[in-house]
């Protein structure tokens, strides 16, 4: 456990440093200027957080010097993507405090040391098998006796990364798809639902939760995240819970968010709830709460980095939120005048297919059901 | 009647323009920010919207050079405050739209224009006299018989520029004491409660309002603000159409504060209301609409600029928003810790006793009084 007393809260005026410059990243500088506090992102190339920032670095992320000189002008760190090198960040460390920590990073940057842990706690995980090599990845698909997934076990999102196997399909191939990479094979889930945990882990190790989404994903990227999600209450509550022990277990500060499948209620109580991946940071299934609560997960993440009391996670409104992809956003003209509608544009220039280029809220009077 | 049509809306990546720094141009950045606009603060000092601002410039306001440059490095531009002088917006506007437009600061500059243009719209105000010298001083007393407050016609806010005045008084101290510079000399009302209409119009001539939240002042500077009022709603009805009135006779786009004092429920129907003083941009009694509407004073204030549709006024919870003054935000750890508290600071160094340093809102469930 930390020792909370020794590391005294950030007064407002102190600068957070912000790796990663996305659409997060704005988020959070936004959230962190609410509170008082400067920001300073660093980036390799400029991008949406750049614009809201009270200073920016625009250097590659193994650039010691640069990296120091970052270190010097912020008072603790934090980032936005899983993906920065844990390298870079025990770099950061030496002179300044990163949360959350390079271990948390190690574990989610590598599908297979992630499996391993969250297995490791006694969570269920969908079953999974390494693949170094073509002659792995039969031997799994013998093992998992079913339709899989093989992924990437790096720099994976957004379904990148990834590939579906049936039984007796061309493993070859999807060996040479992925790049004959280092791989983790998956059993594929038959999901009722996708729903994620969104906790926040303070400096002195309490936690709070917010209500857990409901998620639908499209061609492997999120679409719509949905509270109340509709699911019973003693699978929601199992579901922050697990979320709980991994941030426990990792001495985990921030938010952090655990993305599950559910089994649907045909599945044994207690039984229904299978993490699929974590995320070190604060979570597109989240974007809600900006809205919908008193305190939004990017605040709440800020007030945990910088050893705040954390605040509400209360909702106080029933939610959507859809994703703008790609040429999605250009429509902005007609969403701003839809009736209702809370529109959050990333400032981003150019409407890439896939890319996520903002998002919109609908706001609900708040129900009963959980 | 604008030709909105010929003034297509802004599109997102584009430029606003703010004048002033303080709190509220930091409010405007980032509620810009959230549409995918970036901002451009120009002000003579630095301060809060500087680490928040895509880019800043820090010139005088009569530097025509650094004007010239701001303009062209814009694409419209709004203040924060409305004592920015009317030369400075007409110069800008020869080159870029400013919104809103030099006529409402010429209005709500000279507190006697101000009383003359909104009596000119059969709206009531205090009974008032203008005040150029002594002799006008004492004739006004004579005239409007009874307690009075004399008050510079420029630059007055939070309380200063203004002295209370008793029938017999020392009106030539009075009149000292403001530095014997022109003022107007208007009745003290004995007033229930005081309240603000908060409304928006945008470039299409279209309005919405928020709720009129019931005011409390100390010192002459702002502490309190709730929503709802209590206040019967024929009277917030009137409150609201009377701004509405107010902005259509200013051609105004953006948000505009009316402050008003309700005579309570004894006065007869219809009135009630009696307008003190008019603020052309966002106001400090509409910070609560960040938590408690969809869409925020500030975010409505940069469609409105923008040429966007209006986002919605709706108020899904109740609400109270105190100030955090001088000191007080010094006790931003116990504010920080305490449930459900939304807590706002503003990035300010100095805890200067009078100071607005940044405030709280708290949330209620939505009652059904008005």
């Amino acid at each position: 456990m930390p020792d909370a007393a020794a590391r005294p809260p950030l007064p407002p005026g102190s600068t957070i440093g912000i790796l990663g410059c996305g659409q997060l990243g704005r988020m959070l500088a936004l959230a962190a200027a609410r509170l008082g506090f400067r920001t300073h992102v660093y980036c390799p190339e400029t991008g949406p957080a750049f614009d809201v920032a009270s200073a920016s670095t625009r250097a590659a992320f193994d650039d010691a010097a640069a990296l120091d000189a970052f270190a010097r002008a912020v008072d603790t760190v934090t980032y936005e993507f899983e993906n920065v090198s844990v390298a870079t960040v025990r770099h950061l460390a030496r002179n300044v405090p990163v949360r959350p920590s390079a271990r948390a990073l190690e574990v989610a940057q590598d599908r297979l040391a992630e499996k391993e842990f969250i297995a490791g706690l006694a969570i269920p995980v969908a079953p999974f098998h390494a693949v170094d090599g073509p002659e792995d990845l039969a031997a799994g698909m013998v093992r998992l006796a079913g339709p899989a997934i093989l992924k990437t076990r790096r720099l994976g999102y957004d379904g990148k990364g990834q590939v579906s196997l049936e039984p007796g399909g061309d493993s070859a191939a999807a060996w040479s798809a992925l790049g004959a990479e280092p791989c983790v094979l998956e059993s594929r889930i038959a999901f009722a639902c996708e729903l994620s945990a969104l906790i926040v882990r303070g400096l002195d190790g309490a936690i709070a939760a917010y209500h857990c989404p409901r998620n639908t994903h499209e061609s492997g990227i999120l679409r719509r995240s949905v509270v109340p999600s509709g699911l019973p209450e003693t699978d929601l509550a199992e579901a922050r819970e697990i979320a709980g022990r991994i941030a426990a277990a990792l001495d985990y500060v921030g938010v952090l968010a655990v993305e599950m499948f559910h089994l649907g209620p045909g599945a044994p109580d207690g039984a229904r709830l299978i993490v699929n991946e974590i995320a070190p940071r604060v979570h597109n299934s989240g974007h809600w709460t900006i809205e919908a609560c008193g305190v939004s997960q990017f605040e709440n993440h800020m007030r945990a980095i910088a050893g705040w009391p954390l605040g509400t996670t209360a909702r106080h409104s029933d939610a959507e939120m859809v994703n703008l992809i790609g040429r999605e956003a250009l429509d902005w003209q007609r969403l701003a005048g839809e009736p209702g509608l809370c529109l959050h544009l990333y400032g981003k220039h150019h409407a890439r297919a896939g890319r996520k280029m903002g998002h919109v809220t609908r706001l609900f009077p708040k129900t009963a059901k959980p």
